[in-house]
């Protein structure tokens, strides 16, 4: 059905979509097996928040975030940022604009290092971008437990044109 | 538990273990929550393998892996690559000495490089040594689908020492 | 003066320029400072080549490469391969052509491991297109001594369009 | 000769070094190619700087840096500040010892991105400890023009024991 492939309809909710934000916000498969959300900044960025959970852990009892973990999430972090770069400033506009724009986004590469252990209770994900050019934006990511430990920082570029 | 945190016997079997091997190729539950398996290569190396499913998708529909599930695939697999490096030498020596050695790999940091869109059935993502330290390897892998299409590729820096 | 930022006229040479691979082998400032030069391939790619000097080790008598050439000579193979690309399949177009389209050539991100001391006496670094897409080459390059041996591996993204 | 590689005596000066600092700062051959100078900063650190010259550029007439004298100076400065943070502590220990330490740091890997041409008269590069441990640093480098336009950035990853 042509509506799975451009998701203007939210299924789960049985409502149209408003705009790329709402779109952004809802978990989709993957973020709702991974247990993430994406919430707004006060600096009209997005940042994604995760809470500790057995199955994302290397060994059972260890809990200490798998290392798969931590870069899925600083990749899934900074394809949020980029797509809303994408679409904060044309929230006014039609959805199916919004989501044209964000479909234009592509991750090119990403480096993560591991800081420290992936311990914690709950993660969150930040962003920012380093060079905002109108064909390819770097973006900065930084994973941090609820006592702001930096778990492991990451530098990716992305194609938006 | 100290058999949580020492996995010298495998619950889910109810039995012990007997080396590394049968340790790494053990799903825990990361790896059971995103469907990977671990096997060997004639080689005497190890690859992952995982197949397509719903929830490893960032749009429902479009049935193109989460560039999130790329990069975890990848940081998996070159963990398992460095683990099994370290250990399959050992195998004849007790399982607490191989468990010992291979706590000591460490994830120092990962490149990721995004080729194709992660399209296919099944996947696989293999890895070779280019840097064999007595401290730091460093890990090339490679995430292929069912049609040998390479869809990413990937370099790490393993601490080992 | 004009020619000077479009150098289609080779002021060392006193001739014009006859196209993009005239121009890339000819040896500018950098280059000339460095020691290297351009060569091609048997498999219509380009190498470049140059040979241990003193005033390109780190520490004086210790006859390594300082780290920075490395890193230096893996950037600017990468950017030779990636103009090259461009160029090869239009050699028989208006040299001002080829230069428009070299000229396009942007390197967005690189990441170098070191895997061995650089001791040699002349050193080589080939590339090979890993992603050959119509916006973004994605290379990979590779330092070698006389002997074969990898001194370290480079992967590079590049804008083409 | 014994004190060509471990070099205590320096023979430019014709007098004995008293500790690493003084041996960081000389301009060995390669930093005098390049026109490089090592400064030290107010919060006890290492900078590098050096001038824009004709040939350090890509293309004559340009005035803008080639892409590997970005790399490469990016390089210089990891390395710098990983040595400096080795021996910063033990200015007061025998020459010997410090340059002992400092003989232990080894590049590992390295990413850099390219966010703008790299314009200017007079360029800076610093950088900053992001993970200071026992066997591994990763430092975070940044490269600037005169008027503090961020050029190029950089992460490292140094082994240190």
């Amino acid at each position: 059905m042509k509506d799975d492939k451009l998701p203007v309809f939210d299924h789960e909710k049985g409502q149209l979509l408003k705009g790329g934000w709402e779109l952004m916000s809802r978990r989709h498969p993957f973020l709702e097996l991974m247990g993430v959300t994406v919430e707004p900044t006060e600096d009209n960025n997005v940042l994604i928040r995760f809470p500790m959970r057995d199955n994302l852990c290397g060994h059972p009892g260890m809990h200490i975030l798998q290392g798969g973990v931590v870069s899925c999430m600083i990749d899934i972090l900074g394809g949020a940022v980029a797509s809303w770069h994408q679409i904060k400033d044309i929230q006014d506009r039609p959805v199916e604009e919004q989501l044209k724009r964000m479909g234009t986004v592509r991750t090119l590469d990403m480096r993560v290092d591991y800081l420290r252990p992936g311990k914690g209770q709950e993660f969150t994900v930040t962003g920012s971008v380093l060079r905002d050019g109108k064909k390819v934006l770097v973006i900065r990511m930084e994973l941090k437990n609820e006592e702001q430990s930096l778990i492991a920082t990451g530098i990716g570029t992305f194609l938006v044109a």
